[in-house]
Order: structure tokens, then C-alpha cells, then sequence
């Protein structure tokens, strides 16, 4: 990894140790002293609906290769939340989408993460599987298969969707209480 | 930076390329593989209030030392966001905050930070400049330093806290209409 600032550009060289004025140990560079913060990092996806239909994902890459899920994945810099969550879409269903609000936060401390659910809907209904899909589909909410999510927090997403379905404004969902995505099943 | 897995620890050695499957470069060790992807940061924080005052800190910090702000700084491992805005007013205010939801999330991709600002109340009037703050002081609305403020987005969230004061449950609030905090004076 590399210093990049113009003139100054050299190979890191890290030990750990803590900061001047900080609390906790952290990476930093001898060199010339760049401290690497290594904060969590944060998820955007969501709920995407095209009538009372919603679409899901069946995941091509571990983890939970071949299971369901919603288009959602890492933000990368220079976009916004919901950027970041229109092109998971994009990338991962084909699909165009409009976001409409928040709909939860989840934290998930023991893989450091931020999730952030948006409810959205299909701009049309055109979609196929991208690169990390096996397929995409939409499910009528009877024809879900719960059994076969990739992970809680889509568990978590679609059921308070489905809870506030019919509000126009609502304050967003965080996890389920005392819910740290820790263990299996779901609920 | 050390790559810590029991039995694999060694330096890392970075190069910057693409990594297979993926669209963007980054840097990869040379010796195990190992991605470091480096994501927006969450920079956690709140609007705090005791009756109808806000809590407001003097940085003593840079950037922007001398100016004052809300509680807020970047959220940490092992914490969820909410635990991060008690922590930061803790720290800056030596104060302890009851939550109440979440105010708005702002994105600045310049400087690649997402801000979530919660509505928190003082649980008791009791605070003083901690270590980043030369002092800490409770404002009425009109006595707000509006020309003293550190950041846009201290300004953006006391400006949304205040058109919402009266209502319970409110949709988080984002960046106003085309704003990045890009400019000043702020608006």
C-alpha cells in the first residue's frame, strides 16, 4: 500500500502502536506517520418491489453461495448510500431501480459492519442474473423461501418491510432486539 | 500492517491491481492475497438537546480548531452506531445521551464519510470540555454561533432538527438539495 500525495509517494511501512491523543492501537506508517483507521465497513442494498412481488438474488460467490438474498453489497468511495445501493442492483440483477426511504440500519459488530436498507422499486420489470448471481427472481411474499436466505439481516429487511408496507414515512428499522446476526436459524 | 491470522502472521506487502472478479484496483498482498479495500468511513454523531437547548463543543482539535460542532467523530470496531454517538459524547462532552432515532445521514464522498446524526437527549445537565473540546455550552435556538460552526453538516443537521422539533416519528433526513459541503459558508 502507498502514500500517493504528489512528492511524497512511498511503500508504507506500519507498526502498531497508539496514537498521540488516541485511545486504541492503530496501524501507522514510520515513515510518514499516515495513520490507517480501520473502521467498520458499510453495506447498501434493498428491498426492491415491482408490484407485491419482491426480487431476490440467488447468490454465484461464497458466502452462502446458492442461497437467496437481496441485491446488496460494499459502498465504494466517491458514491453515495443510495447510489451505492442502486448500483448493487445494477450489478448484481440487471435491474434499474428507484429508491424510495431508509428503511433500517443494522449493526453487525462481530464482522464490523453498517448495513443500510433502502426500500426501492423496479423501474421496469426487466432484470436477469449479473456476475455474482446464479439467478434472479421475483416472489410473491407467500412464495419467499425463508429457508433458503443467505443471511439474517435480509431476513430481518423483508419481514419489517412487509410490516410497514402500507406507511408512507416511517423511522428506519435497526436489528431485531438482541438480534447480532450471530447465530442460525433466523428469526 | 500485519496480516494476523494465528500461524500466518507477516507484513504485508502491497501491490495495487485489480482484483479477479472485481471492476476497481486495490491493494492486494503479494504474499497472501489478502484485498484491502478501503470504504467510505461512518462518522458518528448527534444533535443533543436539554428542553429546548442544544449541546454544542468547541473544537480544540483541527480541522476547524476554535470552531464549534455537534458530538461527533468516526465510529469504531466493536460498537454499533448508536453506541459510537454515545461514546463520541462522552468523549467530546463528557456527557451521557439518551438516543432517540435517527436524524438524518449526510454523504460527503470527498472525503469519503458517511454521517449518521441521531435526536439524543441529555440525561441529566451535567458535561465539560473533554479532551477535543476547549469547552462545551448549551445554546438556545437564537443563540446559536451560526458563523462559528465547524462543519456544513453541523449546520445542515441543527437547521432539519429544528424544522422536525415537534414531530415523533420522522424519515431521516440526507444532504439538502445538491449540497456535498463542498463550499462555503454553509447553507
Amino acid at each position: 500500500m502507498k502514500h500517493r500525495e504528489p512528492g511524497t509517494e512511498h511503500e508504507l511501512l506500519f507498526t502498531n502502536r497508539v496514537p498521540t491523543g488516541d485511545s486504541m492501537s492503530r496501524d501507522i506508517c514510520d515513515r510518514c506517520g499516515f495513520i490507517h483507521y480501520d473502521n467498520p465497513k458499510i453495506v447498501v442494498g434493498s428491498v426492491v418491489t415491482h408490484g407485491d412481488r419482491f426480487l431476490l438474488c440467488r447468490r454465484a460467490i461464497e458466502p452462502r453461495k446458492g442461497y437467496w438474498t437481496l441485491p446488496a453489497g460494499f459502498m465504494e468511495h466517491g458514491e453515495t448510500t443510495e447510489e451505492g445501493a442502486r448500483r448493487e442492483a445494477l450489478e448484481e440483477a440487471n435491474a434499474d431501480i428507484r429508491i424510495r426511504d431508509l428503511l433500517a440500519i443494522y449493526n453487525i459488530p462481530r464482522i464490523a459492519q453498517v448495513q443500510m436498507m433502502y426500500r426501492a422499486e423496479l423501474v421496469s420489470p426487466v432484470f436477469s442474473a449479473g456476475a455474482e448471481s446464479l439467478e434472479v427472481a421475483l416472489f410473491a411474499w407467500d412464495e419467499i423461501p425463508w429457508d433458503q436466505l443467505a443471511f439474517p439481516s435480509a431476513y430481518w429487511a423483508l419481514k419489517q418491510f412487509h410490516s410497514v408496507m402500507d406507511q408512507a414515512v416511517i423511522a428506519p428499522f435497526s436489528n431485531p432486539e438482541g438480534e447480532l446476526a450471530n447465530s442460525f436459524p433466523f428469526r
